[in-house]
């Protein structure tokens, strides 16, 4: 079974607009979804908990970590972005959503502004797949569509991805690079475009599809221990 | 159960000093090899066969297509680059070893000139693993040797990959992007340098390991189904 | 003085309604272009040339090739590909316009189908720039709109590219990687997605910068001389 | 003129052993062969002085920072560091030698541990040109040799680089990718490997070519102004 712990920062979710469309707080939706998959076991936390719930425990048992905030961003310690930079590097994946772009974590393991264009007018977001072969792709049509969700448009300042899965289109103009795959270190992270709280995108059939592939595909670590620092020559043996 | 074929030319093969090290060819060390893993099934055919045996049909059974050949590159009829590329685009699996750099498949899909340095002298060829999350770097050490081994040296004529699993280094001098992944349609291609017919590579523990590696990413196909050509707008069905 | 020559088919152009267009062909549009620019000499060819006008003497004193194609591709013969792909590799830039993304120099230079959707329903394309700091972006906006134009849709089935400079909108729904940047051997390739005859695309200042910006990215050939082939250590100088 | 800051800790370089090697530091040694190409100007700032020398003035008014540090790397304070990033991602080149790879410049922009193995046993070290048509590449042979460095070994953990251009071999039996780019927002930058303060290396012909096409390829910016944050449609002018 594949450790997945969330990360919602749970601000959103108690105001009564946001619960009229997630009843269970949007960590309670992809909880629900990752669930269902059969494969997958849920932890979640969120930010009024000690330490944001992000303990190294807890990192110790986590496969992969999903990552929800937004109103939150600056409240979440240094110490615990420490924590959790140190355990994606180890091998734990990492799967950022929607306004995550900016979280600390995200900007720590970009090294760049991760700024954007955004817009909240209800565009219809179609969502191409641009790297068919990729397992975040599996089971989906060529393209799909969220009726309503924040726009978002490039420039999306983020280093060249490993991978591009997904593109997106807005009916207001835009494009925006929405499946991104980075390798960094020993771990995997893929950052995912959609999830505004005013929508119900993650109850949408497709989203919850790349939701499980992304848990699957960030899990695997066959990281090679490698190691750092003062080397013995493998042809003389010498150190110094 | 994965479907692997093995192209062998069988030219080399026939050798005394080569059967002296390969009873059973090349192909039949790495037959057994692949066999041993327990969840892939192999298929050898040869340049002596009608259409190399690569038929049509053996294509459509066949997951992932390893190849090794040097002397007989120009003796693969045109007809069956074409069709072993088709299939590779569309999602099957290709793993091209050794002096298969120079092969008119590999050629095909790279698009560049595949040239390189080479040298008979008998270096002793280290690698080093240079992307450790990799699922072909999985159960290595961080760097392997070959005691003996034909040299390779950069530049090497290719175009970048999308990801560089191993590099080597060598007695004489030189260094080497030794296992590079392509992505091309659906389809995955490792090019893996060791593996020169007068040394025993092919029996090494950690190549060995490297080749069932490579037939499980190499299978990985969860390509999306694309359609081409003539599209009508989502938006307005238009089609003109 | 960067010295450039056009190839177009020049097929289309001698119709009565695409004359309407192009008085002087595509080709003519964009040799006023390049010219206008004061660093930049220009050679035309065209389809109905002997050996399309390609020659290895005009090769050998061409720095950057563009390819305009389309209801011609299967006329150029293949010593003329052969040619071009050898000159490329050896350092020349090459630029392809719009519909030669199906011809045979591109698809031999990228290995994959190079197919796309496609529909001429007059959408409007808006084209963002995805990697500001590209020396192919320099001058543009960031974003510009050609109100009409063919809509070429994803996926694009080509390698994924070394940088993507802009990514197109189109009304009609698609999303397209429209400035894609490939380092084959010495030599620089840029494709670039508009340009479609039935439209004055190649008079748009947009697009005319984005020419001359190609043109010169594409010209710089910094190429170390590579040997390849049999070598000698440079450690101990053996060959054998 | 390009407007060079070179950053040198000016620890080890006020050591009678080092200033044997190098009578006006490091610093003085890059400078003057910066200088020598008649295309740049030179500053040089010290962690001795107050902010490290490096304030938003000097920022404004550089095209390209270089930066050796090691001892000193984390007396560089936090303000610093988050000055010369914005400054980076705004389009001012970088170039990080040796043991800069450590330096908290680095690793903020990479957001990986950029650790590696390392000895001082004086192998040889040889470097291979493996991206040719690199404009860092100009001018040099395909490989050469520093006769005595500090050994540094793969695993580098880096993102994968947007272009390797070199990769050395050690006679120790290492390889690591020694001329690695990096684009980030608007800015470039190069890390260059060898550089150790006991060794003469910074007076080596080739390594003063890779220094000036280093200052030279960084400096470039043709950066498009992009426009972040709240935005409205391009299509409807709609802002909510």
């Amino acid at each position: 079974m594949i450790r997945v712990t969330i990360y919602n920062e749970n601000i959103h979710d108690k105001l009564d607009h946001i619960k009229a469309v997630y009843p269970n707080g949007m960590h309670g939706a992809i909880k629900e979804c990752l669930e269902a998959d059969g494969r997958v076991t849920v932890n979640v936390v969120t930010l009024d908990m000690p330490e944001c719930g992000i303990t190294d425990e807890l990192l110790a048992n986590t496969d992969v970590l999903f990552w929800w905030g937004h109103a939150g961003h600056e409240k979440v310690p240094d110490s615990v972005v420490d924590r959790v930079q140190k355990r994606v590097l180890e091998g734990m994946g990492l799967v950022v959503l929607h306004s995550g772009h900016f979280s600390k974590i995200f900007k720590r393991l970009m090294g760049t502004g991760c700024n954007l264009k955004w817009r909240e007018s209800g565009d219809k977001e179609r969502i191409w797949i641009t790297s068919p072969s990729h397992p975040i792709a599996a089971g989906l049509p060529e393209s799909f569509v969220l009726p309503k969700e924040e726009t978002y448009g490039e420039h999306f300042d983020i280093p060249n991805p490993d991978e591009v899965v997904f593109t997106s289109w807005f009916s207001g103009g835009e494009v925006f690079r929405s499946g991104c795959c980075f390798l960094r270190g020993n771990g995997k992270i893929f950052y995912f475009r959609p999830g505004h709280e005013t929508f119900p995108t993650f109850f949408d059939e497709n989203v919850r599809k790349v939701l499980v592939n992304a848990a699957l595909w960030a899990a695997e670590d066959r990281g090679v221990f490698q190691t750092y620092g003062h080397y013995p020559s493998p042809e003389t043996g010498l150190l110094n």
